[in-house]
């Protein structure tokens, strides 16, 4: 399989995944003006233009971060919570964050006027704190071993550490202990980037 | 199964899917005030707040409208487009939708200064544009048949025309056509709303 992405973009999220469930990948940068490293358009893959996308084996593109996570997660048997509804949960995770929390880190990563990024705080300010209580002691979101959403809740924290937004105790504490984890160090040291993921 | 809504929320979409597929039901409207028709506090079901919220049989919450979509269709076999990738098809569509479309949304539902207003209106005309390009011919949005797709960009359409947004003619015409599915009048019906969705 074949990973497009971008580095540090929330395409890392997928790259860690797919180091946890022991699946086979290359990766296939693109840079600022959409083109792969490999010098096609990217729009040609997904004309949507965004990162990440999966491709596989027989060609078929794959896109959205929840859809690629959610799929290596079928096609690997691994990254899911235990229990009957635990693939739904992984799921409920996913979603929240791509809408409550990825959604509101929107204005920071364009020119936005301050009353959204102000208003754009609060709500990620709200959406960090349901996931903290939902981490509790845990050491992972969902329970005692990594799943899907983990990689994608690291790099939330990530991202938001570039704009200097505070997250809660427990999920600083999950973001520096996931920093140790070996997929993710291998997955930075693949995407050229530092340890601390800048 | 039991679906929390709040009548012509986002939740319509699930209450459309669940007739569509067949599955028995039974629905628990909340009102502003987060209580539910039988008198308890909603928070006690969904922490978070928001509707949908599904209730199956061994007392289960699953929350996020992707998500219940996505059980549906796997409680039911149906809903899905076809081919190997098509529940994978049906989810990307509501993930792009949720983030997309629905995040767009955000500033029309609450007080938002005129410039996050604008910007919303921007990024939903791109939105709208890529799913009217992906609708092409089609009646619906993946092909001949009706997915779990279908019943949120109806839902994402008729939000969108209480906010005098307009959308382009192929969704227009794709939502007049829903208008008029049995199981769409029938959860309009049970919603206490009027065909229009008003």
């Amino acid at each position: 399989m074949r990973l497009y992405l971008y580095p540090g973009a929330c395409s890392l999220a997928d790259h860690i995944a797919l180091i946890e469930a022991g699946l086979p990948y290359d990766l296939m940068p693109i840079d600022h003006a959409k083109q792969t490293q490999d010098g096609r358009d990217y729009l040609t893959v997904n004309p949507r233009g965004y990162v990440p996308a999966l491709e596989v084996e027989d060609g078929t593109i794959l896109t959205e971060n929840l859809v690629i996570l959610a799929y290596i997660a079928d096609r690997s048997g691994a990254l899911l919570p235990a229990g009957e509804f635990g693939r739904w949960r992984a799921l409920e995770a996913l979603s929240y964050m791509a809408t409550t929390i990825h959604g509101n880190l929107g204005p920071f990563f364009k020119k936005a006027p301050d009353t959204e990024k102000d208003a754009a705080r609060k709500a990620l300010a709200k959406g960090f704190a349901v996931l903290d209580e939902q981490m509790g002691v845990q050491p992972f979101l969902l329970g005692r071993t990594m799943s899907i959403a983990d990689p994608y809740l690291f790099w939330t924290v990530l991202a938001t550490s570039r704009f200097d937004i505070a997250v809660p105790e427990r999920l600083q504490a999950f973001f520096d202990r996931m920093s140790q984890e070996p997929s993710v160090l291998r997955a930075l040291a693949e995407e050229g980037l530092s340890p601390s993921g800048r």
